[in-house]
């Protein structure tokens, strides 16, 4: 039996000043037993992304100790930034990785909801962890953002989910979610054109009618049309099923696939479907890899 | 920077006394910091495979302990088994894992040939570790087995590498060496014909003049055509591109791959491999994949 594991990636809203944060993200390091994967900050959007995982319990400290260290090192009152936000710790979403169900991960959302509430956030739960139908999606939650959430909590149908409905205007409101593993990733094709590249994104996403849980976008980069996808749920549509879209309709337009990117990381489980799709390993499990056995949890490893 | 990581892949010649089995393997699994990875006890062969990884002096650590409960446990005077053996301990490969080179893996064998000579075990190094081009290929340093080595020992071209050149009848002599880690991968047809497994695999084998570092055989089993490979080197030869050479010989004999599989475990690499392959993920690395950044070594985790 392996612990479940759990990814957080909450944003932040400071992305200029760094001794600010680093001290937010010291807060975090200090936790035991857990690891901090990335940390992403944009000056212009004033806003950082933290990535930290580990088991539920460290997750769940470590989400603690970065709002209570945002609360101390910023004011939102005094603050300003292009990217629309409602508080200082702005989005806190979990995200199941190996051994969690998403069950598990909003289970988390509400732990966590519930100990920043008793903080003095005022805290909204979203995505798979939303408790009702309106509140499911991360923009619809924001929509109005820092400068209207005084008055919406306010709104019977906006009375938050954990915490005051009494706003601290240096803090601020927070948005507690469950959602899976979103995958970056870009296909860059044998052209410059970019309309090339758009028509292939509109004809391959979920808003146009195309593949589930697949956002995307064409741009030009560096002198070639790129498809720019977020997979935001492999088992709906894994990476192999979604290229494979691209190709096709980059065919269709006389086009191809030259290479592709990840932006960031990919689970474990992503190279898996992409070895049973291409490979026909039917019953590939992550414990058929080497580096689980030896670095997963010992547990596994009993013979 | 991480420390590099080894496994090793132990034969030792018992295979049916599993309480024995059982006390020489504890005697591996006491050693701290070394992961076993698996136990395959073959009665008939009267022969087990063991496999144990981890950094250099735990693996060499691992070694020792396992020569010497051999040594205590087992008596080839009086052991009989089918397969072409010399020794209670009787073949010791390294392979080298993430962060380690051939190089290390041939230093690591030859501190462990020292180590088991100075136990009394006569020992020939083989494969990478080989000190001439005559004792490179393991079937050769074996030939003539438990029965044949004792005159063998006397004879100039086959002074062993480490250890006396008597023979202690109990234990016998010892092959210990370094190779690249080796995928076992079977690919099912949709055909029943074994002979067109059969000539698929002489085709895309390197004995037929086909794939470098590929081992085939054609089976028949559960009904199916089976063309079973070793692929004894990654760098040279990939899954897919096995799988692809695999594909193509099939259609020229108007069959094609239903499904495959793998045999024990495979590197992540190869899964890397894979998706670079098939995707057009050019500069995947291990270090993009979610879960090595969780359980790798925590140095490659700082930001």
């Amino acid at each position: 039996m392996c612990a479940p594991l759990f990814e957080a990636v909450p944003n932040f809203s400071e992305g200029k000043d760094t001794a600010k944060i680093s001290r937010i993200t010291e807060a975090v390091r200090s936790v035991s037993d857990l690891r901090i994967l990335g940390l992403h900050s944009d000056p212009d959007h004033n806003r950082s992304v933290l990535t930290f995982a580990g088991e539920e319990e460290p997750v769940l400290e470590g989400a603690i100790a970065l709002a209570k260290a945002c609360a101390a090192e910023l004011d939102l009152a005094s603050q300003s930034g292009e990217h629309p936000r409602m508080g200082v710790l702005d989005v806190l979403p979990f995200v199941p990785l190996e051994g969690a169900t998403m069950e598990d991960a909003v289970r988390l959302a509400h732990r966590a909801g519930e100990s920043l509430g008793l903080l003095g956030f005022p805290v909204f739960l979203y995505g798979a962890a939303a408790t009702s139908q309106h509140r499911r999606s991360l923009p619809d939650v924001r929509r109005g953002g820092y400068e209207g959430v005084s008055s919406r909590l306010q709104d019977p149908l906006w009375k938050p989910d954990y915490g005051p409905r009494i706003l601290d205007p240096r803090t601020g409101a927070l948005a507690v979610g469950a959602r899976p593993y979103l995958v970056a990733f870009n296909a860059y094709l044998d052209t410059d054109d970019v309309e090339v590249a758009r028509a292939v994104a509109r004809e391959v996403r979920e808003s146009g009618g195309g593949l589930a849980a697949v956002r995307a976008l064409g741009f030009g980069v560096g002198g070639r049309a790129q498809v720019s996808m977020n997979l935001t749920d492999l088992e709906q549509t894994p990476i192999p099923v979604a290229l494979e879209a691209v190709r096709s309709a980059a065919a269709g337009l006389g086009a191809t696939v030259e290479s592709t990117e990840l932006v960031g990381l990919a689970p474990l489980e992503a190279l898996l479907q992409t070895a049973r799709y291409y490979l026909g390993l039917r019953e590939l499990e992550a414990d058929h890899v080497l580096e689980s056995r030896l670095y997963g949890p010992s547990d596994s490893l009993s013979l």
